[in-house]
């Protein structure tokens, strides 16, 4: 889960370049977190050092078709929705108490519930102004558009919480506005800043549906998965009364799930009990083949791209996350 | 403290259409917190019906000089100025644990903090989704990067508290962050995008004086105002321990303040002791004078600028902000 950019599995020289762009990334992201002083400085820092799989700004860069030339736009945009995506890990680690993240303290744990708002806030702000570097206000609104989106779904997943009637669509919905929004504007950025301005709504299709596909397999895992492989604990989304694509099938299939997934103060105990009865019910596996259903419409909405699209790495991505679940 | 613009003893036509646009502002605001539903939207709704001063959004009119042709884009601008003066709000109080606001409930106290963390959230995003939409990266820019500035004056706050040997430089470099740089912005933004390009370094300057005035008053009511005036309990930054400029001057003529001001456990009693030791020091009128002489400079600023820019009124906004604390 943690470490080092998707991408690892480069060997030839197209591929060796774009590890020299997500490198650029890298430098561009450390810049930031080595400009503010004192604990703000400190929390960036930490939060950088946590590292991550970088995969918004590297499908920025492929969108971009980004290999020969690297224009200082599509570095600062691909740098731009890292920043958004690191603000908001630090929020929600705020909103959900986080003690650990990827096996690290969290900002919020570490250094208090105040300095995190604040980390959060100027990462978000940090964002902005290094898209408006670029000159361009398209750019801006596409990014500013996906952070809205992340806001509203934060607070419609605590409005659904411990509500047991949340309906598929409802939760393809929550998954658009938290997490493929962003994945669709890291794209979008890289197709119209980069080489690719003709397949910009294409490929913001693309990203979206890697997206959804990714808080699926994201949701399965906290029902499924261990917490050495993952640095978090599983059953968050459990405990939290966090309606999940998981649940939703096991609560068709169980009926008697209800009772637990209603309730507010489940014990240790509990929590793996409720978790037993969603692995054993089938849902796993069913809300793996929507996550894979995702996948294939990613590779259909690639498919109708003209060439001068990176197709083949794009694929890899795409693969990529549902190997990194298997 | 509460309630309507500044601009409430315009009469001429002349301040009259300056009213018109502001009331052209207070509906964009609220068609932002009409957008979402739930939580959300209550919670921005809430935020705006406890009104404000609305000086930014003013100021950014004035600057634009748009009293005839009120363009798109100052209006756009002098709503996100707002609106990222709001979202600082919901996040102090956050950051503050503030339970009232202007004398009603804080987002944080009535919605729960991770609500007030998603809005804060949701308003800085869709300030910079408002402003990007007028098209012009460089308006981007300049509010990003008060935005930046607002997150880093606020962790410098919290670095600062109870630390008793803070300078007044120090302390009028963290009002610059926490307050003078969105006026400063405010008023660059009108400039820019109304008629008064040439001006915008000047007017800048001018609202980044205005701003320090504001805060250095803001603190001097906190040591000295009464919760029935100003809707804000006194004594907050003696109980945080945030060394305002009273303070500086207190501990300088009574330096067993310190005893109090190093302490984490402030009795109620001890918090009024401590600000009538603070009143009976002189601090507040040296205080009050380096308010002073920041408007003074405004003034100054302003005096440079060209017949284009709207001197009258925009003198008056630096008396009102004099007499508004008097």
């Amino acid at each position: 889960m943690s470490g080092r950019p998707v991408l690892v599995w480069a060997s030839t020289r197209q591929k060796a370049r774009y590890r020299r762009g997500m490198d650029r990334v890298e430098r561009r992201l450390d810049a930031v977190a080595a400009g503010p002083a004192g604990a703000l400085g400190e929390a960036c820092r930490a939060t950088l050092a946590a590292g991550g799989k970088r995969v918004r700004p590297l499908l920025t860069l492929l969108c971009a078709r980004a290999d020969a030339a690297l224009g200082e736009p599509v570095l600062r945009a691909a740098t731009a929705v890292e920043l958004v995506h690191m603000a908001t890990l630090v929020h929600d680690d705020v909103l959900d108490r986080a003690e650990l993240r990827r096996g690290r303290p969290t900002v919020a744990h570490a250094f208090g519930v105040e300095t995190a708002v604040s980390v959060g806030n100027f990462l978000l702000a940090r964002a902005f102004q290094e898209l408006a570097e670029t000159g361009d206000a398209t750019a801006v609104d596409t990014l500013s558009a996906a952070a809205v989106g992340l806001s509203e779904g934060e607070v419609l997943q605590r409005d659904d919480s411990h509500r047991l009637t949340v309906t598929v669509a409802e939760y393809e919905r929550r998954c658009e506005r938290k997490t493929a929004d962003l994945f669709a504007a890291a794209c979008r950025l890289g197709a119209l800043l980069g080489a690719a301005p003709a397949a910009a709504a294409a490929l913001a299709d693309y990203g979206r549906l890697i997206g959804l596909a990714f808080q699926v397999f994201d949701d399965i895992l906290d029902c499924s998965g261990d917490e050495l492989a993952t640095g978090k604990r599983p059953g968050t989304d459990v405990r939290d009364g966090t309606v999940t694509l998981p649940m939703i099938y096991a609560l068709e299939a169980e009926p008697r799930l209800g009772l637990l997934l209603a309730r507010h103060d489940l014990a240790a105990a509990e929590v793996d009990e409720t978790l037993s009865i969603i692995a054993a019910s089938g849902a796993l596996e069913r809300a793996r083949a929507v996550a894979l259903g995702y996948i294939e419409e990613a590779r259909s909405a690639l498919a109708g791209c003209p060439g001068t699209v990176e197709h083949g790495l794009l694929e890899q991505v795409a693969a990529q996350v549902v190997d990194r679940y298997s």
